[in-house]
């Protein structure tokens, strides 16, 4: 059973594959100062350690070095809640875009600078949602 | 001002240096079922994109493929929360391990397929925990 709960992050939806959506995100991503420090692929090791068949499904994990220093620097811990997760996965109008929201993420330690960086960072990644196709709020999705 | 909030994670401070830690906490790992997805060197491009000196401060992306797939299953979204993050990073004394709470996590998505992933995960991470050295709760680390 799901219940209600806030949005975790931002989402958009594209009609592009996954492979294009994931150079125009990254590209949105760069403007707003975020390299992409990691991808994993979900789907491929999903098929050959458990052999099932999934739809494509990567994160992709970003990180702002300015923020991520601020971040660090007022509480060490945080390193548990970084990068910021993005999501792109196939889904049957073409692929989902989920961006975490750092506001929700950093809930989880309450500390005032924290709640400024995260507050920054969300600006910027609704910006590179706005800039990858249009936004609306994530809500739970259907198992 | 950081206020006290319930702990994001189990600690383990250890003597041996980061590299050494880093070997063993992945051994330790491995015998979990948590594959290392990513590691994020933190300190690096610290130093190469803003030129500030920080001590070494490595983020392993830590995935258990089963409990992921259920994850995944119950709920998509949960992306935005995946992989489990363990901190390694150096100290006065040593090196700290801090590995995030799945439980703490997955408060951000209520969903009660989730809740039981979470409490699996929990218990092999504590297991990790305590092969690596000893466990305590995290607290807020002071800025």
């Amino acid at each position: 059973m799901t219940t209600v709960t806030p949005a975790l992050g931002m989402t958009v939806d594209v009609t592009t594959d996954l492979a294009t959506t994931n150079v125009n995100v990254r590209e949105a991503l760069s403007t707003e100062g975020f390299g992409v420090l990691t991808e994993i692929d979900v789907q491929q090791p999903l098929k050959s350690k458990l052999d099932v068949d999934t739809s494509g499904y990567v994160i992709l994990g970003a990180c702002n070095p300015t923020l991520a220093h601020r971040a660090i620097s007022a509480d060490p811990t945080v390193g548990l809640l970084l990068p910021c997760n993005v999501v792109i996965r196939e889904i049957d109008t073409g692929t989902r875009v989920e961006f975490a929201d750092p506001e929700r993420m950093l809930e989880l330690i309450d500390n005032e600078v924290l709640r400024e960086v995260a507050a920054e960072a969300r600006q910027r990644l609704a910006r590179v949602a706005t800039v990858v196709g249009g936004v609306r709020e994530v809500g739970m999705q259907p198992a």
